[in-house]
């Protein structure tokens, strides 16, 4: 072990390693509510491609697990480390390296945060449009993910917004794949299975990501429904009117009651409205025309009585913005509202209506809580797991996960599966695929150092 | 070769399998102009996954070399069999199984051509946007070339539009993976990794497709340039404007000559404008409100002009779907004008002029001709080549796919590695990606069953 820290100095220069009781306890885990920490044995901090090449022979030739971390901001323990184990922290690799306004595109180190990235590109007006939500998370850790949040509605997840990468894979080789195109067909496309690999696959050292313009009109429409049920029916009718809105969410009417409290909202929302309301969509709409944008939002306005809204707010600057803070919050609500859990489910959207009655169902039949709000218009379903047992609580979630498979869906749409659902989607998914990831992890990493307790067992 | 007769008459039917002489040219080749005919063994007529399944696990214990075959209409020699092979035709696998318009997805069967396609979701006011050029190909042959098309600009390729397969692994088993919903996060994503694969690493038995609302207002406009640097010049600014082009072509003024020739075009553009020209953008523009789509078109016309187009022709109806269709069936005039081969370099689009520039040169010294036309947006350059030697040939495509690499881009946007471009592929690759490559191979197809002459020797 001395010859190791000897060797990873050396690699990383002293002061970029730590290890022992140096190693601050943010190292030991992520965000995730379930999965507890493990100080790892060495945190190192690389500033090359060529020194994550180094630390990665080094640990394959000792064969040490080695944990990638961004920011830590994860919600399903894939960034929690071995304790015998290699932290490689991506904090100093968080230089943006261009801007590239003719192909729209970014080419930054992984290390860098969504809100320096969205400070970088606002000048050329452009815009990285992955927002999960967490504005200090990594973009590295978007592609470890696969990340999501409230505007994939419209521009997509992590996956269709990289395009190329440069990555480290564990025998020490560096590659590239992709590029700053967004089309070749030119082999097996490595950028989209190293994407939502959760860091088992390799490590990312560069990452090249879509831009898209900045639109100067944005307005937000929050829409109070009687029933939970009218809502999930009314999200492919908005899908399908064309208005391509940027945010399509749904907050059920405890969670809208838990963020106004938390954040001090003040939405104009009457009382005896907001009691008689299950649950609000809130519609984003966006446009680089101000005229257009106004018949947008009239028309969105209309489709949504239409479709059984008890009334329709346009939401000034301001409450739109807080309102989407509040909304992005959620977890940390959640959190201090003592929830033992926070899943992110995902099923077909015409699926939402029967799969949250029978989750509903399942909760209350096992005297827990089950709360939330979600990305409607993706049927992303997030929800607040209250439910103390641990055991009863694994089952419930067993259950809820099994609902949402059986009707297409699957146990993460943007979390992951790391090591807090492992157990959950190793016995609900088909073998033969299960097999079949063995042996693509092992294509990659014969020696199983990368993530060994993220996915598999 | 008796007994595995046999067999595959017993899994497929006596009438759905043809041996021998009886095995139609067809199934000999696909629409590569270089990769020649290879009559197979067998060709087999499955008509479900669990046939496929059995025919695979038959080709497996005899280790028989399996083709998957759509259409035919590929370009790079990828349904091109071994002679002592079994060809997996989907012909008889022609089914749409679902349109659903609440998720927007058509799940159909890999047999289904496009034109099949569009007809079954027209009525839906919905429509699959991977446009290829052949309506003819089938969504089967869509995925194992990642195809793309005129409509990739606005709407992305195959990979971008393809959320869920049903698929056989060379081993028998029939897996699925992804489903109706846009994103998910629950292990590596194999949809994406089976995409492009070019029938390698699994056969295709079902595929779940995004469709979108057909926008009932389109308009085509004609910018003749006098200088084919400035039309590439154009293509980012077109991007950046917001405009969201659903076509973005260019087409070199000989193409042009030749398609308006073939396909009797009468544009309206006076000879004196022709004669002065080098390129052409195509700008296709769509709304779903007519008034929307006069202020884009508008627009649109200001903007070429400022970009340096001599004039800006707004094509009727008639005269627009002429130009496409004649764009589509460019493959088929070079062919007639007795172009050597074609390919489909793709490169970041800011980079086509000087790509262009030095694919011209190398042309020139090896006194062949390349010319062309391409998804501009999309750097996507598609160049027929005439030069009838094919050492020199040979030299010269590597020479303009060297090219190509070095700024960033890759041998084939949308056609396909295959047979007919892999010893370029494999001279000019990463060998560290290459070997990762082939243990992906490794992981799905242990035996190298699937198309053992495609992308790999």
């Amino acid at each position: 072990m001395g010859d190791v820290t000897a060797r990873i100095a050396e690699i990383v220069g002293e002061r970029n390693l730590l290890t022992g009781d140096a190693v601050p306890e943010d190292y030991a885990h992520d965000e995730s509510l379930t999965v507890g920490a493990a100080k790892p044995a060495y945190v190192a901090k690389p500033s090359t491609a060529d020194e994550v090449s180094a630390l990665l022979a080094l640990a394959a030739e000792h064969e040490i697990p080695v944990t990638a971390r961004g920011s830590g901001s994860g919600l399903s323990g894939a960034a929690r480390p071995r304790e015998d184990g290699l932290v490689v922290s991506f904090e100093r690799m968080n230089a943006v390296l261009a801007i590239d306004t003719a192909n729209q595109v970014a080419v930054v180190q992984p290390g860098v945060t969504l809100s320096e990235l969205d400070e970088a590109t606002r000048e050329a007006g452009l815009a990285y449009t992955v927002y999960p939500g967490e504005l200090s998370a990594s973009v590295g850790g978007n592609v470890g993910t696969n990340a999501g949040g409230m505007r994939a509605v419209k521009y997509g997840v992590a996956r269709h917004n990289i395009v190329g990468l440069q990555a480290v894979l564990p025998g020490g080789e560096v590659i590239t794949t992709g590029g700053k195109t967004s089309k070749i067909s030119s082999g097996y496309d490595l950028t989209q299975l190293i994407i939502g690999s959760e860091g088992t696959l390799a490590l990312v050292t560069e990452v090249t990501v879509k831009l898209y313009p900045r639109l100067p009109h944005a307005a937000t429409l929050l829409a109070p429904f009687g029933d939970l049920d009218q809502v999930m029916r009314a999200v492919p009718e908005i899908i399908a009117s064309g208005l391509t809105p940027s945010i399509l969410e749904y907050i059920d009417n405890l969670t809208m009651a838990a963020i106004s409290y938390n954040e001090k909202l003040e939405l104009g929302v009457p009382e005896e409205v907001r009691n008689a309301t299950q649950a609000y969509l809130v519609v984003g709409l966006e446009n680089r025309d101000g005229d257009r944008l106004d018949g947008d939002v009239q028309r969105a306005g209309e489709l949504l009585g239409d479709l059984g809204a008890s009334d329709v707010y346009v939401l000034d600057g301001g409450s739109a913005r807080k309102l989407i803070e509040a909304r992005e919050k959620a977890f940390w609500t959640a959190k201090a509202a003592g929830a033992d859990d926070v899943i992110d489910v995902v099923v077909p959207r015409s699926e939402m209506p029967g799969f949250l009655a029978k989750a509903r169902e399942l909760a209350a039949a096992a005297e827990a809580g089950a709360i939330g709000c979600g990305h409607a218009g993706d049927g992303n379903v997030h929800l607040a797991i209250f439910c103390k047992d641990t055991e009863k609580r694994h089952k419930l979630l067993h259950g809820i996960f099994a609902v949402a498979v059986a009707v297409g869906g699957a146990i993460s749409g943007e979390h992951g599966i790391g090591q807090a659902k492992k157990d959950h989607f190793l016995a609900l998914e088909d073998p033969a695929k299960v097999a079949l990831l063995r042996r693509i992890k092992q294509a990659f990493d014969p020696k199983g150092i990368l993530n060994p307790d993220v996915l598999f067992d």
